[in-house]
């Protein structure tokens, strides 16, 4: 299935590549290939104009009238609009607001108040930590349990007992990807509420949110969305459950009319309801410009070139004898997010050497080397390149 | 008490002015005296630079380095640090993250689970909206119940059935301050918990947290503080209890050693247990410029200047005849925050029409017009001047 690479097909895929020009959206540093963009997304070259504009026009120059006139306040909407198509998902139900962790206070909260009968929240062991710990903390305060299972149990333990499943989509170590088609089915079929993580899926592959009628769903906007470090979360809502779901985390800007300032709460009709307080406005000014860089491109487009992508890399290192890298994501581009990650015995000292040379990659503990390829910014030729010295710094460090 | 000014007066105050050199420090737009930084605080200088700053350079240039290269994982609590003597709190009390109704939810939660058998939370009814939302569902999850009583009733009301008590230390449509110290102390002989929402004090007027062995408190920072539209929350917890709380919203941010990546849950040692997820570096960096202009002021020097400009303030409104504006703030500077508060028949229409000659108030339904005086960037003769425009606006409406 994998093909050997030479950098003159590399330089030819980029030739007849449809999202070559977004490239030129980033900013890069000089001599940087960036693998980490799993991490921490690369700077789009209109975030520093729009963060200077939001400063010097709109709070300097028009100051408290900005929330009425430059959009301040309806920015969590207005942004969740821009990552709805991404995630498959329809404009009102997606908003931009806290961070993934507390979003998923919210919505794991909801859930459970939603099926108050059933007693168990159902995770997977390799869950991101954080998903790990608001689970447990939610679960114990709505008297519940949360069951941790294996990702290969995940399906069978699903039973009418399981009140919500919340799992991470794309896995943030191997980038296995879940079957999310299969696992909503099935939570619903067995009476359950759906909440899937999307940190490392959003921006990176389709998710589907509306036509496989997923419940709920969180993830961060600093990844492939690009939005900044520690950028806001998103919250998906499916639209025929808004009005039956409360946040658990009520505040005045999820009132239905904040500004009457009424001493009782009334959750606003849409998913304003999961907004707490004000927006982080120079966070989301930061991160609406970074969606810019997602213009006239389809998150098909995207997919398809990030199969591409880790093909690429992983088959560049897999020709490199005697590296001594592993593949521990899945071999088929399809099972995979857009990333590629390896066990190495010396993996710190082998992510430390490439960074060396120019190529940031990131170290999982205990032994992972793992690369996020983001096709937005990502030539094959970078790609190709990149893994050349991985796989040479690998084999150095065996 | 109150002086009859003179503008000649106003121009003398600003002369022996030791705080007249902040000024400088922001961007007001011409023509504009701005008496609303009790809603959104005035953009630093400081400001615009720090954010291009940390676009082109930290994260266009270091990238995923910036997290170790650039402070940000720090910035939680080195900028909370600036905050803390604003607060009279001491070095590593108090921390910036999420929202302040996120971080009501949080040490409310935490003081509940603290005192188990203790069934009521007691706050006042004029107490901020929000606060009263996050109250009211925190009280209710931990099967307690929320107390809402008449502001002077506050102190009468505080037995041994309440596990804490929390109210807003500035009232944010009169200004009236509450006694910090009594109220705390009376808590604490009572057994409770005093959590205090500073979100109209900090910055404006000493609180003495340290001295009155305030347990918790929170408060924005995008008034008095000038952090910018949604700038975070700031959260503070008294030193001793630090290893005896726990956030009720845990997070891998919170967690010991948060790159260990472990699935059970350990709580930092020290106020970063207080922490959920990556801190919004944007919007922190415009926060930690704008504390810049705090610099070598003392809270006392800020308090003292705010309470001669609400004096002149409402001094020159009461010498204007058939203004038909009713001072609801406290007549006693001491008393009152840095603002001053009427009623007006047309309060709507009273601040319409100033805004329409430059001067920016407040308008508070039904029927207050709302003035914050914020003493680092207006002057005597500014407080002066708008308060002559607001008076006369206000006969014309009458």
């Amino acid at each position: 299935m994998e093909q050997a690479w030479t950098l003159e097909q590399a330089r030819e895929a980029d030739a007849s590549d449809p999202l070559s020009h977004t490239k030129e959206r980033f900013f890069l540093p000089e001599g940087v290939l960036y693998l980490d963009g799993n991490s921490l997304g690369a700077l789009a070259k209109a975030v520093p104009p729009a963060l200077a504009r939001l400063a010097e026009e709109e709070w300097g120059g028009r100051l408290i009238a900005g929330w009425r006139e430059c959009g301040w306040m309806e920015a969590p909407e207005r942004v969740g609009d821009l990552i709805a198509p991404l995630l498959g998902a329809e404009p009102g139900e997606v908003i931009v607001a806290d961070t993934t962790t507390i979003a998923i206070h919210k919505v794991l909260g909801a859930a459970l108040a939603a099926r108050p009968e059933r007693k168990t929240v159902l995770t997977t062991s390799d869950n991101f930590p954080s998903d790990l710990y608001a689970c447990s903390e939610t679960a114990r305060r709505h008297g519940a349990e949360l069951k941790v299972v294996e990702r290969s149990e995940l399906l069978a333990a699903i039973d009418e007992s399981v009140a919500a499943v919340e799992v991470t989509h794309v896995d943030y170590r191997t980038g296995a990807v879940h079957d999310l088609p299969a696992v909503t089915a099935t939570v619903h079929a067995a009476g359950g509420l759906m909440i899937w993580d999307l940190c490392h899926s959003a921006g990176a592959l389709p998710v589907g949110l509306s036509g496989n009628e997923v419940d709920l769903a969180v993830g961060c906007s600093y990844k492939y969305l690009n939005g900044g470090p520690g950028a806001p979360s998103f919250i998906y809502v499916r639209r025929q459950l808004q009005q039956s779901l409360d946040s658990p985390l009520p505040g005045w800007l999820g009132h239905e009319r904040p500004f009457d300032f009424s001493a009782g709460y009334e959750p606003a009709a849409g998913i304003r309801r999961f907004l707490t307080s004000s927006p982080p406005i120079a966070a989301v000014t930061a991160l609406e410009a970074a969606l810019g860089a997602f213009a006239g491109v389809t998150i098909e487009q995207v997919r398809e070139k990030s199969m591409a992508l880790t093909d690429l890399f992983s088959s560049v290192i897999r020709q490199r004898e005697g590296s001594g890298l592993e593949l521990v994501s899945p071999g088929e581009a399809s099972k995979r997010g857009s990333q590629v990650s390896f066990r190495h015995a010396a993996a710190e000292a082998v992510v430390s050497a490439a960074a060396g040379k120019g190529v940031i990659g990131d170290f999982r503990p205990p032994d992972l080397c793992r690369f996020g390829l983001a096709p937005l910014y990502l030539s094959y030729e970078d790609v190709y390149l990149a893994a050349g010295v991985v796989a040479e710094v690998a084999a150095s460090a065996c």
